[in-house]
């Protein structure tokens, strides 16, 4: 094999980051990105949001809660191992529901409801805007149309949530009273469930992802998941001005 | 609106098929073509059939065993609301199993261990031929690429599974003495969970089904599943013959 540079390069350049590294650029990918730091999020956590500004992102956000368990069904469709299917479907019982649990669709429901909206208007996606939809179908078929490993990788936005969720539930009872607190299992429950998804994700693409290319393109993912997240917010301010 | 002939006949042949007269068109597409009466099937049930070719068949239909988990997270993706999508999962948990139960895909190992095959060589599918993982392949490309409604119709073989494999238990036990009955746990546990699966399936077909066209499609995706299961069977017969 040539010594000279720009083999060198490319080959230096080829070399997979180290499992600490990876994770750290993905990690940092969150650090710069993800939707702790947007301006609506960070009135939220002001309590500065308006009672119509609350009730316009769980109404739009409905529109993201009901698409998570079909892009993971997707992605579930689309593993590679019986064992890794074990794990993910967790993730549609978590949002659906069964026999013994409601499911984060019907609480996200009753959130509507101590925020002063009505299941049918949430459920007749009536508040929806354009681009929060568009968003939120970009991430469905991020996940049809991507590699298992890039799907997986997009999903670890859940890495970030814990530390902004447990603040929201704090913030929420206390900067804005009039929310009943009952109406909050939703996030309670995320808090158990998204470290636990995370450490099963994060484990696969740390695992998995074999070849520097195959690092750089979860971290592509993550940086996607990000954006969709974002642009959420972006939609959702504008609708909903202060 | 004319009276005409021609519109008269459309008009007529535009009616929507009586609940009743559709499930019968259902259940006749299962008299004429389920894989009961396709030679090899006939000849397991006659006892004919050599350790060999019991092994080709446990052998090859694993493909298809574990490509009813896909197709049906395939399906789960596709279904249009979240109670659907909660009778659905069921399915995905019965072949992959979870914490309490083992799962159809690990009773068929089990299944291939007592005809004589090791774990091993089911899992590398080496037996496996290639017209067998075409029609099993056709089947999971049928669940993607048609609508949730047809996707949901070709499951509706399991009408037809349970009296054929309540059969198919008491002939492997009596005529296939050398296969030990601790192995046939797999069939014994689809005699409750077809007929629940097949329960909500054919509800859903039979309610969503509106316009004589629906009911028609619904009817030819049944027949194209009746081919999937057939065409494995003359593979496998080819490949493994007496």
């Amino acid at each position: 094999m040539p010594k000279g540079g720009l083999a060198r390069v490319s080959h230096e350049a080829g070399k997979p980051w180290s499992r600490e590294e990876f994770k750290e650029r993905l990690i940092n990918v969150g650090r710069s990105s993800y939707h702790d730091k947007h301006p609506f999020h960070v009135a939220m956590h002001e309590g500065t949001l308006s009672r119509e500004q609350i009730r316009g992102w769980v109404a739009n956000r409905y529109y993201y809660q009901i698409s998570v368990p079909i892009k993971d069904a997707v992605i579930l469709s689309k593993l590679p191992t019986r064992e890794f299917r074990r794990e993910w479907i967790q993730r549609i019982i978590d949002h659906d529901g069964n026999d013994e649990q409601e499911g984060g669709i019907e609480a996200w429901l009753r959130l509507g409801e101590v925020v002063g909206l009505s299941r049918e208007e949430v459920l007749s996606e009536e508040h929806v805007v354009p681009a929060v939809r568009f968003s939120v179908d970009a991430y469905v078929n991020f996940a049809k149309e991507k590699p298992w490993l890039e799907a997986v990788a997009s999903s670890l936005t859940e890495l970030f949530s814990p530390i902004l969720i447990s603040e929201r539930i704090k913030i929420l009872e206390r900067l804005y009273p009039w929310i009943d607190h009952s109406g909050l299992g939703y996030f309670r429950n995320r808090l158990t469930q998204a470290p636990r998804d995370t450490k099963f994700a994060l484990h696969v693409v740390l695992d998995h992802c074999e070849t520097l290319k195959e690092q750089q393109l979860a971290v592509e993912a993550l940086q996607f998941k990000c954006d969709v997240l974002w642009a959420q917010l972006d939609a959702i301010e504008k609708a909903f001005p202060n």
